[in-house]
């Protein structure tokens, strides 16, 4: 499922993500997250940890939606509505570095590298405004 | 439940909320909105309307959460989860109008006053970063 043309654009800058995931209680939660839009395959894949909230979460549910806004007018966004397909290791970290040169144009060494997970999202569903 | 004072400010500036929600089905959704925050109170006010998805999802699911990151640094931001506790009518649009001038700095004729309604968010939780 590809992404309208007029809104592609919020997927392929390095803008921010708004990533909404369901607890096991039912209530939603959401953080701002690092992604990377693969436009060839239509899926997203984020850089996470086996050590946070979500980790857990996702393999619960794995159901979530980002929300992407244009920081040159915050009118015009991108909704994503999708599933975790996968998720795996990152034991060298270098997804995570791929995601730290495209969001701080830099890229270390990554010291939890042995916690590191990526997620890909396969969406379902767009929504613009 | 009042925010940490370190990060009230991401309440007081006119900054967009992404505001999660839970669907019918039980999987996430999230899009950017106005808010106002009532520091006296402790509350979170959004305007809507009943012709959109969210006003169903709410009455349905009252339980919220709210993402909002610092446009001078996307790696400092509040999460705020809670629960809508009312929802009331905005028969003449003058929320609307207070948020328009919040976030636009001018405030026009609300002409779908006639379906715009205010959420009044309890906060249950906030998560800082």
């Amino acid at each position: 499922m590809q992404p309208p043309q007029t809104h592609v654009d919020l997927l392929e800058r390095p803008l921010f993500a708004h990533l909404a995931t369901v607890r096991p209680d039912g209530s939603p939660q959401v953080n701002p997250m690092w992604f990377l839009w693969d436009g060839e395959k239509g899926i997203l894949k984020l850089t996470h940890t086996k050590e946070r909230h979500n980790y857990r979460y996702i393999q619960r549910d794995p159901r979530v939606a980002l929300s992407i806004a244009d920081p040159d007018d915050q009118y015009r966004y991108l909704q994503v509505r999708g599933v975790v397909d996968s998720i795996e290791d990152d034991p060298t970290g270098h997804f995570f570095q791929v995601l730290s040169q495209r969001y701080r144009g830099t890229a270390g060494a990554v010291l939890d590298r042995d916690v590191r997970v990526i997620f890909t999202v396969r969406p379902t569903g767009f929504k613009t405004h």
